[in-house]
Parts: structure tokens; C-alpha cells; sequence
């Protein structure tokens, strides 16, 4: 039985094997996900981002235990940072969910490392459509929001919370004003701390100083204490009030068109990539371009455009 | 005359328009690239990255003042957070280095959005080629680090100033374990402030837990109040003595050719994806694929390997 059946038969360890080879970047996992991909598009995704300390984890966690409540089963997507010179993980080792780790409703997978071709956004879309095949109904990303990377992750969910705490200070403002544009659902955390009103307060105003479209949904704030429990079950109302209304307007269908071209295109990118590196290896050009570009008598432009002229003989020539 | 000759002929708006061009990713700046490149390589470049609101442009602006007094020329290369969905900068109008703005020796851009196909690594050793070729001697790249795209910007810099400001909290530890391993340097700024011994003494402890390798560079970590100037001249020291380092010990051959083959692999990546791209405009297949993706009869893995396979012919079919 291959990998992709076993998953799709609810084998959990044969789920956890093909997520590492996803994320080792391991060409055979391509294989897997051939056969895995029309078993999905069943999941609801839901992103979780925010700095660093805003408490996303013990907020996901909180979701979890509400969704398996409502008889969902959940996957988790951790996206931990990454140590750019070790490639390991940083928060890897933080025990997840301790709580869930005996649910067979819940499977948890942290994402560090992004394989040598691959970045981080096709990895986590690959690894949610592994989860996604296995029959979770809710797939929640939760990722540190600052980077395109983390943005680009966040635009695979279809609901995505931004997840803020008071008293973060003035220049949080520019950060803010980046991600006011991709949350639809704002989420001020550890609310009972000083400075919440404000933070709320001002996230409001910024939201509603933005041109308002006709008919497009409305991002609300909601105040959370995640440890507690305070305000969680409200924030499973409104993503699945913001879920409703996606299908309800038809925003769906541009949202999944678009999320499908970027997936399709993280995964070209890979492919041309790795075609270019194949044929470079043949001929040992890499090399000679690296040399000249130290001795300044290549340019990397120039040699670009050659290796794509070699790689690509026009066709009518070619005929 | 082409903007490349302009270029080297010290025009500055033929320079700042080049930059613009280049953010804006119009393929007729690769032309003047082309003619820039075998007149670059002289520039020492330095990456000044670290968290919102660690004070690094005031550093940068002292340390501009500072390399100014010692004869040289200074570009600085800003990366300003983006908006991921109207493109533009949060911070570009931020009022920068007011105090050069009359000195030609000094050459100021900041770099907001990332083009349609690069990303902005590519972006920014572009823009750093075109001071170089401007004959800065200088070139300062400031970034906010945490992502993945910073971290690679940083690795084109001969050296790597990050830069911590005194009690953030615990939840940083994690964003330091990262960042320990780019910096050259370690800046502790804002060094007046509660805490700064603290935070100090911990990065010093954590850069003394890694195992030190015989023979490399041992990082220090300085103190500055970069509002004052206080600590500067010295972090200018400790920069040079780096560059020292670097030559002395025949570590440069190793980053140039690490560097040069990022750079080319960046731009390699962005041309085989254009050309991809215009491929599959000429057949419609963009739209044909995401449309089977979206009915769940198209997987994106074998329609990608089904684009290259029709791009590029196998030569022994088709000779």
C-alpha cells in the first residue's frame, strides 16, 4: 500500500511520515500527494498569526477543545522559526497541547525547517492537505506574523485571526498597519491586562478608517484570555459567522481560485527550479558562473538568461 | 547614453530611477544590470537587522555620520515593512536621516514592495549593486529581521550588526536563538535603559554555548545609545576590525562565492519562472489548471511536471 493510501485509510504514523518527507523537501512525497489531492478541499483552514509572546499557542489550543466539542476533528500547523544556519527548530521541543496528545480527533504537526527548493508556504500547504486528506474538518495555521513568508502562509486559510496583546508599544503601530489588511478577524489576547482598551480601541479606529467595500466582510475585535478561557468560544462564532459568509456571498469561489494559483505556483516555481539545477549539475555550469561573477567577467543576468536558452531550445528550431 | 552609463557616470536620478525600476520589477533594468555588474564588487556591505523599535535607523544614521567623517561614500539600503495588499510602505514616508539629505557623499533608498516575480532579497542585492557601481564605498542594508526574507538579505552582507534593545521580554529568547547565528555583531542599543546588563549578559551567555570553531570569527556584544552617539565610533571599530578579520583570514573567498551563487540562483529562479509563466499565457493553461484544481481533477504536482515536460523537450526526441 502506498503512503497516500495508508493516510487515506486514517493511518496516523504513515500521515506523520509523509509531513516529515514534506518537510525534509523529499521528492517522493510529490508521489503522495498526486493520489492524496483529489481526496481533498474538505477542510476549513483557519490562520493563526501574531509577535511573538501574543499567545497564539495556548489561543489554538483553546479552538482546538471548542471544535472537538462541536464533534470536529482538528489538525494543527505549527510553524515554528527556524534557525536559519542549524535549520532546526527553536520551539520544537515546547510541549503542544498536552491535553489533546491522547485525542485521536486531534493531530498536531510542527513545520521548522523549509527543504532545499521549497519555501515555508508550499510546505505548510502540502502539509494541510495531508491533514486534510486524513479527514480533519478544521486545519488551524498558527505562525509568528511579521514576514512575507508568514503572510504568504496565512493567505492559504480561509479565515485568518490576527492575534494581538495590549501594551505592545508605538512601533508595534507599523507592523499593525501591515497586517490590518490580511486579518478577518481581530483578536486582542490577554485581555484583562492593562492597556487592552486601548489596543482594542485602536485597532477599531484603524479598521475603520480603511475604505469600506460594499458588501466585503467586516473584521471584528474580540477580546480574549486565552489561559482562562474567557472569549474563546466567542471567536469560534465569528469564524464560523466569517465561514458563512464567504460561502453565503460567493467570495469562496475567488478565494479558492486565487489560494489554488498560488499553491500551483509555489509548486512550478519548485519544479522549473530544480529542472535548472539538474541541468546546471550536468554540465558543471554552476560553478563556472559562480567564478566569473567573483571575477567580475560573468554577469548573473546574462548567464541566467543562457542556462534558460540552453535548457529551453526554441522550438521551432528544434522541429 | 544608457541609464547604466548615467550610473556610472555619478548621475544620481539615473541611479534613483534604476532602483525604482528594480522594485517596481521591470525587466529593462536587468539590461542595465547587465552593464553595471563587472563594475561592482568594491562596496563593503554592511546589515544593520533587529526588531521594531530597536532603534536601528537612528544607528544607521550614526553610523552614516561616522563613515562620512572618515572619507567614505554611504548608501543606505532600507527595507520598509510591506503592506502585503496595497504593496506600499508603511514607513517609506517616515522622515529619514534628515541630516545627510544635503550631502551628496551620502544616497538613501528605501525599498518597500517586492516585484511580481522577485523577491526581495533579489530586490535588495540589486539595489546594492547600483551603489556599488555608484562607487558608495559603503553600502548599509537596515532591515527588520525575523522572517526568512530578512535573514537572507542579511547573508549578502560582509558583515551583520543585530541589534537588541534592553527588556523584551521573554518570548524574544526565541527570535535571539535565531538570530544569533547571522550576527557578526551583537548591538545592544537604547544601552541607558533598565535592563540593558541583563540583556547584555545573556546574549553574551548564549554566544559562549555555542561550540566555537577553531580560527572563526568570535562575535562581540556592544552597547549603544545611538541617540546620543554614545558606543558608535566603537561599533564602527569593532565593523572594521571584522572586515579585517575577514580578509586577513581568507574567510571572504568562502562568503563571496556563497554570496554571488545566492544572488545568481535568486535571479536564475525568477527568469525560469518568468519564462513558465509566459509559456503558459501562450497556451491558456493557467486558468485551464486552476480550474481543474478547484474540481479537484487537475492536481497541481502533475500539471506543473506537465508544463516543464512540454517547455522543455527532451533534446534526444526532438534533434
Amino acid at each position: 500500500m502506498t503512503l497516500a493510501e495508508q493516510v487515506l485509510n486514517g493511518n496516523i504514523r504513515a500521515a506523520a511520515r509523509l509531513m516529515r518527507d514534506i518537510d525534509d523537501g523529499r521528492p517522493q512525497a510529490i508521489d503522495e500527494l498526486k493520489q492524496l489531492y483529489r481526496h481533498t478541499g474538505k477542510a476549513y483552514i483557519i490562520g493563526i498569526t501574531g509577535p511573538p509572546g501574543a499567545g497564539k499557542s495556548t489561543l489554538v489550543d483553546q479552538l482546538t477543545a471548542s471544535f472537538r466539542k462541536r464533534g470536529n476533528r482538528v489538525g494543527v500547523v505549527a510553524i515554528d522559526p527556524t534557525s536559519p544556519f542549524t535549520g532546526g527548530a527553536i520551539l520544537g521541543d515546547r510541549i503542544r497541547m498536552n491535553r489533546h496528545s491522547c485525542d485521536e480527533g486531534v493531530f498536531i504537526r510542527s513545520l521548522a525547517t523549509r527543504g532545499a527548493l521549497g519555501g515555508l508556504s508550499r510546505s505548510t500547504s502540502d502539509v494541510a492537505l495531508v491533514m486534510d486528506a486524513m479527514g480533519m474538518d478544521i486545519v488551524i495555521i498558527e505562525t509568528v506574523g511579521v514576514g512575507q513568508d508568514e503572510v504568504d502562509i496565512v493567505k492559504a486559510a480561509h479565515t485568518t485571526c490576527v492575534v494581538m496583546v495590549p501594551g505592545m508599544g508605538d512601533d508595534i503601530q507599523a507592523i499593525k498597519a501591515g497586517i490590518l489588511e490580511i486579518g478577518d478577524i481581530f483578536v486582542v489576547n490577554k485581555a484583562d491586562r492593562d492597556g487592552a482598551d486601548r489596543t482594542a480601541r485602536e485597532l477599531s479606529n484603524m479598521l475603520e478608517m480603511r475604505n469600506a467595500v460594499e458588501g466585503a466582510w467586516n473584521p471584528q475585535v474580540m477580546r480574549t484570555e486565552a489561559q482562562r478561557g474567557v472569549g474563546t468560544e466567542e471567536l469560534v462564532e465569528e469564524i464560523l459567522a466569517h465561514r458563512d459568509f464567504l460561502f453565503a456571498s460567493g467570495t469562496i469561489d475567488n478565494f479558492l481560485r486565487e489560494r489554488n494559483q498560488r499553491h500551483f505556483m509555489d509548486i512550478l516555481r519548485d519544479a522549473v527550479l530544480g529542472k535548472a539545477m539538474l541541468f546546471m549539475a550536468e554540465n558543471d555550469s554552476l560553478d563556472r558562473i559562480v567564478s566569473g561573477m567573483c571575477d567580475r567577467c560573468i554577469d548573473p543576468y546574462s548567464a541566467a538568461e543562457e542556462i534558460i536558452s540552453k535548457m529551453m531550445p526554441d522550438r521551432k528550431n528544434c522541429s
